[in-house]
C-alpha cells in the first residue's frame, strides 16, 4: 500500500501542487504494491516478489544501479506512467545520480521521441521535489560539452548524410547538430551510459534495425558483453520476452562480429 | 502552468460526469460511452455502433467469451487504461472467469513486459472489487503444475538454449524456469486460451517474429483455422489495421504449412 | 456509464480540487510547460525551446497547419495522453478545423486501433467543450460520400483480396467496406490529409511494411517530396528518432521509384 500511495502521491503532486505531507520513507520495496497486485492476480504478486525481486534484481552480472538505468530507460521509451514514479525513487536509492536522471529524460527525448521525454519530466519532478532535489543540483543547459573522436564522428556523419540527405535533410540536419552535435556531448551522463540507455530504449520500443549500431558503440563506449547480456534479462521482464527474443539475434551477431 | 491546466481541466471535465452515478446496471453496452465520442467524432460514434457492436462482436466465427480474451490481450499489451475496465467487465459478463482474468493478467507480464501487467491488475482489482470478486475465489500462487509433453518441451528448450545461451543466459534460465517451467503449466487458464493470449498480445504490438511460432502452438492447443482467422478480425479493431496486416503474411504461412 | 465510473473514481479523486482555473489565454506557448520541463531537466526545456519552439516549427517545408497534423496523429498513434491536449488546442489555433480533427479521430480508429481513437475523442472532447465547439459544427455520421477511382480501387481490392482472402475474410470484409468503402471516403478530410495522417501514423508506431503504398498514396494525394520529407523531420522529434530512421530507407526506395 505504501507504493501505491507515493505513486498517488506523486501524480497528486505533478498535476496540482495540493500535496500536504512531504514525509520521506527510508527504502522502497523492489516492486510497486505487491498486496494490490495479488488482489487480482495473486500469480503475478508471486511471481514478482519470486523471480524479479529475490532473483533478477540481486544477480551479480549487472550492479543495481545499472538496472536502474535499463529499467528507467525501458519505462520510459514504454511512455509508461504507472511504474515510473516508483521506478525512479529506487534508481536514486540505488545511486543514479539525480542529474544522470535528468540527462536520461533528455536522452530519450530524442531517442523515444518527445511526447515519453515530457511525460517522464513531469513525474521526475514531483520525485524530485517529494526529496528535495532542487534544481540547482542538475546539469543546467549550458554545459562543457566533451570533445568527440574526430575520426569516428566523421565516418558516422558522412554515412548517414550519404544515405538520407536526398530523402530527409531536415532530419539529418538535426542529427547533426542537436543529436550527436550536442545531446551526446553533455558530460553528466556517460557515453556507456547513454549507450545503455539507448539500446534499452530501441530494444523496448521494438526498434531491431538500430540495435546493432548502438551496442557496438555501447560496448566502444565500455559496456562489456556479460553486461550486455545481462541487459537482456532485465528487459526481458520491462520490456517483455517478445521484444527480446527479436533483440537477441542481432545481439549474437554483434557479439560474434567483435570477437573476430 | 498554464498548459497543465488544461490538461488537468480535460481529464476533470472527462471525469467528473462519471462520478454521480454509482447504480449498477444489468448489461454493459459493447463500447465504452458512445454519446461521449460523438461530442468530438460522430464518425466514431456511428462505425463504433455499425461495425464494432452490431458487426463484429456479433459474427459466430467466435465466440463473444474468446472474441473478449483477445480484445482484452490486446488492451494489455498496448498499456491501454482507458478501454480495459469496461473490458474487463465485458469479459466477466461474456463468461470469461475471473480466474482466468488474474491468469491473463500474469501470462501477459512475460509477453508485454511487467509494467503491463502491473497497470492491468490495477485496474481488475477495481472491478473485481466492485463485482465482489474476491482474492479467495482466484487461482492462488501455489497451483499443481500441468504436466507437459517432454519431447516438444525438450525440443524448444533445445532450440532456444543453442540460439541463445551464449548470448544471453539469463534470459535462457528464466524463459526456462519461469515462463515454461512455471507460468504455461498453471492450470486455470487453459493452454489452448494461453496461446490466444500470447498471439493476439504478439500482433497487438507489433513482434511478427513470433507469430509463427506461436500461432503453431495456439493450433496445436486447439485453436481450429477458423477461430485463428477471426481473431485477426478482432484485432483489426483493436490492434489497428497495419498490425494486422503486418501479421498476415506470416498466418497465412502457417496456415499453408499445416496443410501440407 | 458504470465502467467508467470504475475506472475514473480514484483519477477523479487524485484530481478534484486540481481544476481552479478555467480563464482562456488567447495563444497557446507551443510546447507544454517549459518550467515544468525544467524542474527535473534543464536539457529538456533548452532543446525544447531551442531546436523544437524557435527552429523545427518555424521551419518553412512545411506548413504550421500540416506539422499540427502529423504531430497530432503521432500522439494518437502513440496512445499519449500527455501532450494531445495541448497539441489539439495548438491544432486549432494553427488552422485545423475542428471538423478535421473529428475525422482524423475516426481514421486513426482503423490504423491505430479503437483504443487509441477512444482515448482521443474523450481529450478532444473537453477541448472542444472548452472552446465551445459543438457538436452541429462537425461532420455528421451520415455525409455524402466522395466517389473513387474506380480503377485505383479495383487494382488493391483485387490484390488484397488475392493475398488474404484465405487468411482472413472478415478482415478483408471490413477493409473493404468500412476502411475503403467508407472512412476514405469521407469528405471533410481530404485524401491528401488522410494519407498524411496514415503515414505519421504508421511511422509513429513502427510500422515501416505498409509505409510503401501510403507514402505513394500520399504523393499520388497531392503530397509534395518536399512535404514528405520535412513530415519525417517533424516526426524524427515526435516518434523519436529511431522509428524516423526506421522509415528513411523506404522512404527513399518510393522518391526513387517516382522518380524513375
Amino acid at each position: 500500500m505504501r507504493t501505491r500511495a507515493i505513486t498517488v502521491f506523486s501524480l497528486a503532486i505533478m498535476l496540482s501542487g495540493c500535496v500536504q505531507s512531504t514525509a520521506k520513507k527510508p527504502s522502497i520495496p523492489l516492486s510497486p504494491s505487491l498486496t494490490d497486485l495479488g488482489q487480482s492476480s495473486p500469480a503475478l504478486e508471486n511471481y514478482t516478489q519470486k523471480y524479479v525481486d529475490n532473483d533478477l534484481w540481486k544477480r551479480p552480472q549487472l550492479s543495481p544501479r545499472d538496472r536502474s538505468i535499463v529499467t528507467i530507460a525501458a519505462l520510459i521509451a514504454r511512455n509508461d506512467q504507472v511504474e515510473l514514479p516508483y521506478h525512479i525513487n529506487l534508481a536514486l536509492n540505488n545511486g543514479v545520480k539525480p542529474g544522470e536522471i535528468s540527462e536520461i529524460i533528455a536522452h530519450l527525448a530524442f531517442y523515444s521521441g518527445w511526447p515519453s521525454a515530457t511525460s517522464a519530466a513531469q513525474i521526475t519532478r514531483s520525485v524530485f521535489a517529494q526529496r528535495g532535489i532542487t534544481r540547482a543540483q542538475l546539469p543546467q543547459a549550458d554545459v562543457t560539452l566533451q570533445p568527440v573522436d574526430q575520426k569516428v564522428e566523421q565516418a558516422r556523419s558522412t554515412q548517414v548524410a550519404n544515405s538520407f540527405n536526398s530523402v530527409s535533410s531536415g532530419t539529418v540536419e538535426f542529427t547533426e547538430k542537436a543529436v550527436f552535435g550536442d545531446l551526446w556531448r553533455r558530460p553528466d551522463l556517460a557515453p556507456r551510459d547513454r549507450s545503455m540507455v539507448t539500446v534499452s530504449a530501441l530494444i523496448a520500443s521494438g526498434q531491431v534495425e538500430q540495435i546493432g549500431y548502438h551496442l557496438n558503440r555501447a560496448m566502444n563506449n565500455g559496456l562489456t558483453q556479460s553486461q550486455a547480456s545481462e541487459m537482456l534479462t532485465q528487459l526481458a521482464f520491462y520490456a517483455g520476452w517478445p521484444k527480446v527474443f527479436s533483440a537477441l539475434p542481432v545481439v549474437k551477431k554483434v557479439f560474434e562480429s567483435r570477437r573476430s
